[in-house]
């Protein structure tokens, strides 16, 4: 007989445990109960077996929810300042990419927000954004530095990602991203900038503001050498890496990260087959953008069922940033990913919870229901864990649990 | 100098009035207030000179909000039992449409669960959806019948339509959809249940629980001849109508509402020089879903450009329906009308303002800022109008005023 802490009961357990595979019915069981100690899972099972295992100092009613793990956002840019709705609105009325970049727009209007603003500014543009995510069950969130391009910007968003973990009930994983874009400094000047991008990240990660390091391999950014540049000086720093990925090209850059037994491969819509097998051997997760092809309007979707046949993890992740993907609901990328590329609502969750939690190396403590993992749970008023890849635009968020702390889903911070 | 109810201070109007032409910025008031009485707008303009026109018994703060009217969702089939989110998932693991139709799926389901759903039970399986809405600025909203197939189940979903508006903050104009589809127990008999459908009209009418009518006009739903014998009962009986028009294949369907002065024809992927000449002459508003479209991976979009150029007004809707577009997200719709059709900002927000207002012939009441409209409004945490079609999943709603009352977000009925 055990001592819990909290024991939720009346809620099925959409676990998501029992294997990455897609046929597993969610690890449900129905009429469940679930119990935390020490802001860990201590016990679950059927609701009438829980008394014969333990009694609890706190009980809840889950009112016949749906109970998942907290969601997790595998990949995101949602610390940035300024928007682009500008930009938006003049390409709609007919300027051309050419007559923004001349007058200042792209990636260079964000950078340019993000080196004026100070880190409070910086911190307070991206709460919102940030709680629209918290609303919807996510209780893990990866959060890429990048539009910085210089030492003392790119340390202001990490510092500002791991201040998010303080203000607000949620886990943040950090990924310094400074081979994102060539600053306007460096222009012509690559291989310098990627020099300067090395030695910043033994600096960074001294200073604690790092769990892994990512990069942009592609032709409008940088090369597969540079990439691998990058990767080594992360691989001296002891840090795990993940990689912008085959998203309008294919640069081999899938085959890349996987050689360095990468985290994840992300985008990915023009991954072949020799990078789908490099990922499956070095299991490597493919994290899957739909946001971005949306609002590119892409029509290149990647290749669903050749990662499907080769067992390679796939997860889904809103990729929130101005420039092409402005989006801060991570139900809706489910959606999507749904919708636009036909993973199973099954798959679409596990994007969500293990295989996103893999994709940051944090599946031994978030991503399922088991014991000894995190108490970071999300309840839901549905009546079958698809609906929350079927509506669109609705949130069926009843509360969230966080490190065994159980909370209504207003945010408030 | 005026007595008012209400001044709102500190805020920028978008008041979309000036015309509904394309290229008024949003005929905007920068700095500006708001005044009300008896929930109507009693004066609005720059704030500096509020006080030379009135003062009122109650100030707000709009803390440099944007002010639009409130939104107004003009096409929605958001009462109905039950949802389709389990056909959503045998689809995604490989069942056909014809299994899913031999296993009873389809409208059909949709149909048999709100016969079966008491009353109140559909009026508290809708709520939560409507709630969605609200909570993102809307105060208008159209709500069509067209799940019961029959007189009694008919009346149920209008009867608790009208409910709506006494437990929700919201403005609730009906539309009575009976040629929605073919009851099964008139298979092979759609004159026969046209003819039913014609007696409907009077008796609900009669009821006072129609605002207008519309039909299915489609190779899967009613002939171009079946919807004019409904719209010559409605006419009759004294009803403006609308029409499903030309979403999978020209009918001639838009040509044949304008011939009735309809207030609007919906969907639209299919429309023909023709019928948007007829439109123009008639002044039909083009009701254009995006999230049907999406749903259903379309490819042909509505012709916007040449609509466009015919000065035919074009309003945005969700459609919010469990079949073809689960949707509960104005703001979604805007933002898909924008990305994948190229709305600039400017048309969207008119689409879902002054436009839809006009496709339910509410634009006298509702749609602008205009002394004398009710005093509807929307309060908005963002930086310029089109921020509001630009995010994804994001909700900036501050404030909600419905006939003067003014609330926070949170819409609790
Ligand atoms: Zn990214
Ligand atoms: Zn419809």
């Amino acid at each position: 007989m055990s001592g819990w802490d909290l024991l939720i009961k009346n809620v099925h357990l959409a676990t998501l445990a029992g294997g990455e595979g897609y046929a597993n019915d969610y690890g449900a069981v129905h009429d469940g109960a679930i119990a935390v100690r020490d802001g860990r899972i201590a016990w679950l099972g059927p609701e009438t077996e829980a008394a014969a295992h333990g009694s609890a100092a706190e009980e809840r009613d889950g009112h016949g929810c749906w109970l998942t793990p907290g969601l997790v956002d595998c990949h995101t840019h949602i610390v940035h300042a300024g928007n682009r709705s500008d930009e938006f609105e003049v390409r709609l009325n007919g300027a051309t990419y050419e007559e923004i970049a001349r007058a200042g727009g792209g990636i260079m209007s964000t950078v340019r927000a993000t080196r004026a603003a100070s880190e409070d500014e910086l911190l307070a543009q991206s709460l919102p954004r940030i709680r629209s995510l918290l609303a919807e069950g996510v209780t893990t969130l990866e959060i890429k530095s990048g539009y910085g391009l210089d030492l003392a910007t790119e340390a202001k968003m990490l510092r500002v990602a791991r201040r998010v973990a303080g203000v607000l009930p949620v886990r943040v994983a950090t990924t310094f991203l400074g081979a994102h874009a060539l600053p306007p400094d460096h222009a012509g000047r690559a291989d310098a900038y990627i020099d300067a991008v090395c030695a910043m990240i033994p600096e960074l990660a001294g200073a604690g503001l790092v769990d892994a390091v990512d990069a942009f391999c592609e032709r409008i950014g940088f090369t597969a050498a540079q990439t691998e540049r990058v990767f080594e000086a992360s691989r001296r720093a002891g840090l795990p890496v993940k990689l912008h990925a085959e998203q309008l090209s294919d640069q081999g850059g899938a085959a890349l990260v996987a050689r360095f037994g990468g985290l994840s491969a992300d985008h990915l819509e023009h991954l072949t087959d020799a990078g789908i097998a490099a990922m499956a051997a070095s299991g490597t997760v493919a994290v899957l953008l739909p946001g971005a092809y949306y609002f590119l309007r892409d029509t290149t979707p990647p290749p669903v069922a050749a990662l499907r046949a080769a067992g390679v993890p796939m997860a889904v992740a809103t990729d929130c940033n101005p420039g092409t993907s402005p989006m801060t609901s991570l139900l809706l990328a489910l959606n999507m990913a749904c919708t636009l590329w036909r993973l199973t609502p099954r798959e679409a969750l596990l994007g969500a919870t293990a295989c996103a939690a893999r994709a940051l190396g944090l599946h031994g403590e978030v991503g399922t229901l088991e014991v000894g993992k995190r108490a970071d749970f999300a309840l839901w008023r549905i009546a079958r864990p698809a609906d929350l890849c079927y509506a669109i635009g609705f949130n069926p968020c009843a509360a969230v649990v966080n490190n065994g702390v159980w909370r209504v889903p207003q945010i408030d911070g």
